[in-house]
């Protein structure tokens, strides 16, 4: 089912914070899709994201595909308002390897203080996708205060 | 209770496989603490592992942390193994700010293929510890092909 | 994508294990559709399994899905094997109200020890369907000792 | 550290709202200690909570430890407001086995919206206890309408 963001200007919001981030600069994530309920964050794959197999960090997989989740519920959230993450659980399915990863999160219920998501991550490989992580998270919306899970 | 190392190297094992993680040196963890079934990670501050509102970015938490539990675990496997993580939640309790984070990893209980752990993450701020994460995490024993979860 | 599924008895084994969970017949479970790394059970709403303000527990509706998710993997694995769940997380989007629930587990990833699936329940209201809860599940392959997560 | 109850009858309160889960009479679950953010239930091994191993089902495993997250939650908050669960994940690390289980629900941090749980399960064998289940749980305060997680 399709979204109705509450917020027109909710791509430039949404594209603005994430450039504040700076983990996504340190970890060469680029902000591709954005649309209602939907963000999706691509990370090159690079040495300085590894782990000691040579595989992409669970950690860099897991930083990937939060903030897709949280932008994803950021996106349909009211202006003036800003996201944090409450918690997350990520399923390790495969290794993260190949020339990129491909995280995608989704809004699966909106609410007004909470918003559920689910994301999954695929390792990108010339031209194949493989699943290799998937997330259920649920975000908060944070209003005045950003320093306050409450 | 006490763990009892299957690998009197444990520790040298340990410290080894961290200084191959290149996402470490990325982020500027430091290996602290290893003990049978103990690892503690410390991540001074930076800009570069800071989110949109200047906290540290919750992927840069759970990559500590994740690193602690999975080096936890390892430090009781046998000889010749390695670990992967099979999944893990994070709640975030309150953003981490001040000089540094402290992950701490847990074994709550070592198995042959399968083991348990918690994870506690501190912001350390001058002399004062605020708990501002944990995680449940499973990890998996690696025989052979470290590029398998199955 | 479509499982192979190496017990052709699949069927018949899931159902046989499912006869014998008492915890089932507790909460009135029934074991409609069994295909391979697919199951589906439902739950007609009774007092007995409501909560404090009239909807199905938290509690019941978990019991449901975890036993899909874990009977989805076990029709995927061997002849003689059993299974156990090793871990689970259960996002409850809404209350479970209606005349029913209706969990359906699928496998995403099998595997030799650890497999990786996720399941959705419903809540049935005459002829509408609402997605009430999402679990992520870990579930483990047993051979001989059905007593040993290990 | 210990908490300061905002409701002075937090006990009744959570008492009272316990006797009124038909769920809980099922499982054939007892209310045992109430006090500021620490609720213990137990529950007597019986025949009609096993499962296919006759073990104590992970669904009964979860349903005491959820509502003993649940109330933790609840005695800390104002009076006049309920609580739902938003989230949980459980980590099955033994079977459940022997005289009965014990669940000890405990605040990490209580808030004015999200609360954050933990959860140990023990099964009790005469004299012995012996962990066999952790979860970390989100609750949610609920003020006025008792059926909408928002």
């Amino acid at each position: 089912m399709p979204f109705d963001p509450q917020d027109p200007e909710f791509e430039a919001r949404v594209r603005a914070s994430f450039a504040r981030q700076r983990m996504m600069q340190t970890i060469g994530a680029v902000l591709e899709r954005v649309a209602p309920g939907e963000v999706d964050i691509r990370v090159p794959f690079r040495d300085e994201i590894s782990q000691h197999h040579g595989f992409v960090h669970a950690g860099a997989i897991t930083t990937a595909v939060d903030t897709a989740c949280g932008y994803a519920a950021l996106s349909l959230m009211p202006p003036g308002t800003g996201v944090l993450s409450i918690e997350f659980k990520v399923s390790l399915l495969s290794p993260g390897k190949g020339d990129a990863i491909l995280a995608r999160g989704r809004v699966v219920k909106p609410g007004r203080n909470v918003s559920f998501c689910q994301g999954e991550v695929f390792a990108v490989d010339g031209g194949a996708e493989k699943l290799v992580a998937t997330m259920s998270a649920t975000m908060m919306t944070v209003r005045g205060r950003p320093d306050v899970v409450d």
